[in-house]
């Protein structure tokens, strides 16, 4: 998901973590916020997840500084069964509640082989797809979501129900990068319509309705998302949209998706409280690794040489992250020109320096 | 999903169960596998799920009569770890294997909070969502799939890699029936295209693919099908796939997907053995049941209520199913002419009697 047509900088992710982090802690937030914060989201960035990295901080600064977030929040862990846990984010940055559930995670995986945790009292946590890496990097496999505030029609509905409700998986694969599902569970983000708008293209049908629900290709009209399927078959989107918010909400104690409060629609002096859940599997406990591995390469092997459409190529999830992280480390993360404004306003206004630009 | 445009009789619950677990036991299978199975099909068949129902009937006859299946396997359980279990269906039928692990999943997520259940050397299970609906029938939520032999093109790919990999997910609602989703990855089933191709209809655009893996909405050109998303996101549809395939391969112990010998293109003497996989949760390990049944009654309230487009109404997973359940207890389930005679000579052949049909 690169930021086709706009203009970038680009900078190192070691000093691109720095600065973020940096102005996460002068925003307000804690040590430990600011670092799984900035982990986070530079992950995304660094694989070209771009709508779920870096371009989100001065939000996020926002929110720390104005009150929606924690500054310095006590996050809790409790141990509910052998393979259950619960983790209260108090109100903190998402993305530090969910590195501690993988963290929990992973140990009560090593230790029974599979175990869910639920994430209550949090917040936007960026890219899903960072947690399930997150574990499958340590060997362990992991499922996981989170809703949020509603933007997505239910099938056949007219009003907002569901938010754009990703789904993550990942698994371990030998000597490389884990492979990693990191989906919403619309066709598109709603930053896709936003650039659509810019770009003064239409968008392809059965993705987005207008104000009044009703299906639309015209980007200025489009107001909410269809779930993934669309018109014809959007009752699976929908449907994995609803499991993806019972998990959220009604196993972690949070108010399920559509009774969450607009983000950018309530001052950011308000909390607008979400959950989250992660199921962790040790393959380990279900077959010996070097089986397992080999499977796993076995599986991606395949799914690679498949025959494709001239001119594409058939991929594994999480491949084309791959691609973007391997020309990011070679060249950097690269940084919207709107986002780099924020970040040197940002900056100036705390007294930080900015990274060395690399383009 | 009734069977549109065809003629059916129509025959109670209890009496076709008895046939079908007679007509099973006559061509070979032992109890335990005959009435698993026949438990499977006929409440697929009373809840709508006609695909995956009691017209599979002559099919495992003939397997199990030929040897595909194993008419009296020894399905073994292994605990692996606290929260973690495989099941080893010594080829027999995959309905009786993932009933028990069902069984076993249920214990263990009781005692643990959550736990996974893998099934291999397994055989077609028919609807997933029968096994996450039994669990969660004992208030314990579950996800589940299969892969199978291919006849789904991957993203951008031209030839059939995973099969249509269903995803199930079942949570216990109080006093109701569970919310369940049962879904394909692919758009549609393929019978689908064949009851087009008897319509004399075309295809709804990106849900197909000719010989050359080139999108038609001709039925009859029609060889394999797309994944969910079509064309354009059929890559969220294939993730799904791949996720599926993983977790019921090489977590179980089995070839991938398209590893696995065609169904119909092999003699049915011969096995074509698969995976499965089950995650058990049990929701009062997380919050207190009526705080979790209070919240699933009011994600669900507030569903259903959603305004809709004119004619139609917002429906949660399983809606559409609970509606046919109903109809059908009322006035018995279908089944189509060409199923009801082949059962009719199945059970002139091994001297069964018929059931009183309804219509």
């Amino acid at each position: 998901m690169p930021m086709e047509g706009e203009k970038v900088v680009r900078v190192q992710e070691t000093p691109l973590h720095a600065l973020v982090e940096g102005l996460l802690r002068a925003s307000g937030a804690d040590e430990p916020s600011a670092e799984a914060t900035a982990r986070a989201v530079v992950d995304a960035s660094a694989r070209g997840v771009d709508t779920h990295g870096v371009r989100l901080v001065p939000r996020y600064c926002q929110a720390v500084n104005e009150g929606r977030i924690t500054q310095r929040p006590n996050v809790r862990f409790e141990r509910l069964a052998p393979s259950a846990g619960s983790i209260d984010a108090d109100h903190g940055f998402g993305h530090l509640a969910s590195y501690r559930a993988v963290e929990h995670g992973v140990e009560l995986a090593r230790e029974t082989g599979c175990a869910m945790i639920t994430v209550k009292n949090s917040s936007h946590f960026g890219a899903a797809g960072c947690y399930a890496r997150a574990a499958a990097l340590q060997g362990i496999a992991a499922i996981g979501g989170a809703h949020a505030d509603p933007f997505v029609v239910p099938h056949d509905g007219v009003k907002p129900f569901y938010s754009t409700n990703p789904l993550t998986f990942a698994t371990p694969v030998a000597d490389a990068e884990p492979l990693l599902l990191d989906m919403a569970t619309s066709s598109i983000p709603f930053n896709r319509v936003l650039l659509r708008r810019v770009l003064g293209e239409s968008l392809p049908p059965g993705v987005a309705v207008d104000a009044n629900g009703d299906m639309t290709t015209d980007a200025e009209a489009a107001a909410y998302l269809l779930p993934l399927g669309g018109t014809d078959y959007g009752y699976k989107g929908a449907a994995l949209a609803a499991v993806i918010d019972i998990l959220s909400s009604a196993f972690a104690g949070m108010p399920h998706g559509n009774k969450v409060p607009g983000y950018l629609a309530h001052p950011f002096s308000e909390r607008i409280p979400v959950g989250h859940f992660f199921i962790f599997i040790d393959p380990s406990k279900f077959m010996p690794m070097p089986l397992y591995y080999a499977a796993m390469q076995a599986f991606l092997d395949d799914l690679r040489s498949q025959p494709a459409h001239p001119g594409k190529s058939v991929m594994a999830p999480g491949d084309p992250e791959i691609a973007y992280a391997a020309e990011r480390r070679a060249n950097g993360v690269p940084v919207d020109l709107t986002t780099w404004g924020s970040f040197k306003t940002l900056a100036e206004h705390y007294g930080l320096a900015l990274p060395e630009t690399l383009a």
